[in-house]
């Protein structure tokens, strides 16, 4: 038997039981005649004591005991003299009587230590010992925690939890499939799932009425900051409703989960905000509103005042930063430096300072009077002491630029704590969006989001113009998921191939089963997806998604420890019907 | 809003409410003046009630309405004069003031009914449409219930679940792998897993301690019979384990289920059963035994009486059939037939009739007296009435062949009653099976099994005589589940690796990460994994995996309803650096 008590299970009341415990040796310090040798588990840290004058023999083997190796021992409870009130089982130590070391270990490259000495990579590479760090462990644990809550609280909303399949066909539309080469079918490939986006509106054709999943998907794109090539979603779908009925089981569910992690009462109902108004106020459709630091348009204020820069672009537009007024030169070419960076792009930064005595001070002072800044300022409702960025250009992209900018000061005047947590959903979202390269639309969202029906008219005359039926929670600045209302009738979804630049043959060639499922009674119907990587990030506090994966991949794909992916045998290859072709590819249309 | 209540929500209790529901049409019927329409959701039937005279244009609206149609309905609760017993809204019917058709429906191909008209192939192409039916809709349930309870009680017994990835490395031995190109890494592919196992061994070296996980598997085999490409495994490992203590926990979870599920209380140990037992009393590592009929050896007991059949072979096996004796040469010819065909490959057949006066008949009973016979009949301790089924032949081969003989009896006796659970784990399964074609040793269960700790000194003299510390759950036949104690021990495991016959580059290759990782304090541990497919197949008494799976795929591989896998664009191929070479390839060892 390996052992009677878990490592963070033994307290006062168990002093005087014999006890035989299995773990992993944490430290050891020898103080004279005494050795003392914390055993790990994942449920604690337990104090083992050996005496060379009880046995010398079993103290000359503890000594020999490096970190990490595996041990079993056995022995009495005993109350410590020397208490560590910080461990649950810091009241008690084990006087050993046995001994065996299960199995040795070699020096660990880092230190198994909440604050380890371990770089990036080289934690990466031995991920299996990274993940024998509390903190990493415990993100896990969260994980583990927050997935079964949702089940359960999705089980109890009638909700069934039905498994959609991974090796599915491929669809072109959106990001890119990763594919599976069949060798029973050759020269025909699977593809793995972005979503189980068909699979889950079939099932409401088939009246399950409400499912979810908590799904694998798979996107081959190039790895931004904080995308992995597989991720996991929460994803939802439920008949017979509206927008509203969505918005609140979701809420409800979002409210439960707050509660349940965080012991936090959202007692209000989550704001809305259309996603006009949060590009109008926020240049974002993830607007972080921990902070107000609305933006103010000043086009209208700032022309005719012979301003090149503002009177020779469409937006103009600023943020008020409280109590920032005493910014230095070098704070402020900072700002400058940050704004103008590739990634974000603006021409120049321009400030008005609110002096303390009631003065302006700015920038651009030989364009606008005192009164003309004091008149900039009033829109801003600045005060005293507070300092207004202002940024001019192509519209769309200096609302994002200057969303960036509000973000940089909302972080530099520590209003992005992690502890606060302000959710909101945007709704409203446009249901196409046009894509200059292609000279056509492509869907927001995706192909089966219904249009608002209030804009069904405007399909034909004004596309961009037609709002979706489709809406994105948001906290603190991330979506954490998003969904629609779907289309239900044929005769719209075929309206929408047509608008989205699909053949007949070609809507027909990739949604065709869904389609032909359509004809036989579909059900109103609409849902959403959350991801649940990010959804344990933020309520982890964490800064990647990566700490919340237990294997995960690196910005190319990789997965360091295994070293994959990786060469396959010839005949693999042979069997499959597939040659490899590394020769630099001429494409298509060049 | 689409409804109030669901179609299965009503009662006398709801006698004079007003009521909205939505669903589909599942029947109409005229009866002169009055019009009743079943309306049908996941939850249940209600009667709808159209009064001609109450209103003429609803009534005639009614009088269209098509099978499947989508409909709203509102109006009065009222109480049936003619009542239904045997659905629970059988009491009540709705007087309907308004009709909505939400959506029409083309007339389905097949009936939704719960005995349908449609045939396998067309079901499966309107997969969406067989999923309306309750039957199939309830298999799905129950699986939502069998994988949310055992979420429950792995959680409370201190399991985590963790995501492994889906994306790996490809690894040569077992199974075929599915593979996956990688365009950020050009020429290299991924693999999607036969099983997590190496990723749970290595969450036991971080210190997880207790793991599981619901985890898509893959295995590009070809289909036999009841496998699909892609199945569903409750995969679970746990750490300072021996064999009993997994055998202990996952009884127990099982017992829990078949009370959770049928009710049935198991307040007996399941029993134990050796592999060489099974193999010697029903020549099988996966016995039925919810009945008797056990293998009689008869090697000794027929040999010297000139019969050729039976003195030039290793092995002489029967089977007695209570009450059979009266079988017809017809009916023994068929037996006859059943065990010659290719599949089981046995020569011929002997038998035995114990007639009701105490006298034998036999096939044999030229080489054998009368007094031989009652002699080889009291090793079957047969009674008058009984027939004795014999075969001989290969032993391995023929105790096979008997074994399907045996279910077969089992089947025409009525023993194999759906109803009746017989659960059994099998033990000691051998290390190594030898393949005579190559000439060498495979793991019977993976190349991470531990020997039984007693057979170690054999591993040098006699690899074939070595156990397996390795268990599998049988019930009613099925293998439901299996696992191991696993090595924890790199040296050991080095030369498991060797008798294997992989070279130490081949394991670096292929296992590198996992013996680094052993090399840093691994402990004791082992698991084993349950198919949650064969297991909710099981428990609603299905033929067929593919009822409890909602997108099954066919024999070939296919979902006919989606018409995958297929071609792929010329593109993709490229970006992939693939060419697809369809010309049949010649055999690198040919």
């Amino acid at each position: 038997m390996f052992r009677t008590h878990t490592c963070g299970e033994l307290r006062l009341t168990n002093v005087g039981q014999q006890t035989t415990l299995s773990g992993w040796v944490q430290r050891a310090r020898k103080m004279g005649g005494m050795t003392f040798v914390d055993i790990r588990d994942r449920y604690g840290i337990t104090q083992l004591v050996f005496n060379q004058d009880v046995n010398a023999a079993l103290f000359d083997t503890a000594n020999k005991l490096g970190r990490e190796y595996v041990i079993r021992v056995s022995g009495e409870v005993a109350e410590r003299s020397n208490k560590n009130a910080n461990i649950p089982t810091g009241e008690v130590e084990i006087l050993v009587s046995e001994l065996s070391i299960l199995n040795e270990s070699k020096t660990p490259p880092f230190t198994i230590e909440d604050n380890t000495d371990g770089g990036d990579d080289i934690r990466m590479k031995y991920r299996y010992l990274d993940l024998r760090r509390n903190n990493v462990r415990e993100n896990l644990e969260l994980r583990h925690r927050i997935t079964f809550e949702l089940r359960r609280y999705l089980d109890q909303m009638n909700f069934l939890e039905v498994e959609t399949p991974i090796l599915i066909g491929s669809t072109p539309e959106g990001a890119r499939d990763f594919v599976v080469p069949s060798r029973m079918n050759p020269g025909e490939f699977y593809a793995l799932p972005q979503s189980p986006q068909l699979f889950k509106q079939l099932l409401m054709v088939s009246g399950f009425d409400r499912y979810f999943q908590i799904a694998k998907c798979f996107r081959d794109e190039d790895l931004r900051a904080d995308r992995q090539p597989e991720f996991t979603q929460i994803d939802c779908e439920m008949s017979f409703v509206e927008q509203e009925d969505v918005l609140n089981l979701f809420e409800g569910m979002m409210k439960h989960l707050f509660k349940f992690v965080k012991n936090i009462d959202f007692t209000e109902a989550f704001p809305r905000m259309t996603w006009e108004d949060g590009m109008k106020y926020y240049g974002s459709d993830k607007p972080d509103i921990r902070f107000e630091m609305k933006f103010v348009e000043l086009k209208e204020a700032v022309s005719g005042h012979d301003f090149v820069v503002f009177d020779s672009v469409p937006y103009v537009g600023g943020i008020c930063a409280t109590g920032c007024a005493g910014y230095t030169r070098k704070q402020l070419d900072e700002l400058t430096d940050f704004v103008k960076r590739p990634q974000i792009g603006a021409k120049g930064l321009v400030y008005i300072r609110c002096e303390a005595d009631g003065t302006f001070k700015s920038s651009v002072d030989k364009f606008y009077s005192a009164d003309d800044l004091k008149q900039i300022a009033s829109l801003f409702k600045a005060q005293p002491g507070d300092l207004i960025l202002i940024l001019a250009g192509e519209k769309r992209k200096t609302q994002k630029a200057l969303c960036e900018l509000r973000l940089e000061m909302g972080a530099r005047l520590g209003y992005r704590n992690k502890d606060v947590y302000a959710p909101l959903w945007i709704i409203d979202f446009p249901l196409f969006e046009w894509d200059e390269d292609t000279q056509r639309f492509y869907a927001t969202h995706h192909p089966f989001t219904s249009p608002n029906l209030d804009d069904i008219p405007l399909l034909e005359t004004d596309p961009g113009a037609v709002r979706a039926t489709a809406y994105d929670m948001v906290i603190n600045g991330v979506e954490l998921g998003g969904g629609s209302i779907r289309i239900h009738d044929s005769a719209l979804q075929h309206q929408m191939f047509k608008h989205l630049g699909f053949t007949p043959e070609q809507a027909e060639a990739q949604f065709g089963f869904l389609m032909s499922a359509f004809q036989y009674g579909a059900p109103p119907h609409g849902g959403l997806a959350f991801g649940l990587d990010r959804l344990v990030s933020l309520f982890a506090g964490l800064d990647s998604i990566r700490d919340c994966i237990a294997f995960p991949k690196n910005n190319s794909g990789r997965d360091v420890m295994a070293d994959s992916p990786s060469t396959i045998a010839q005949a693999q290859l042979d069997e499959l019907n597939l040659v490899v072709d590394l020769k630099p590819q001429t494409p298509k249309g060049a």
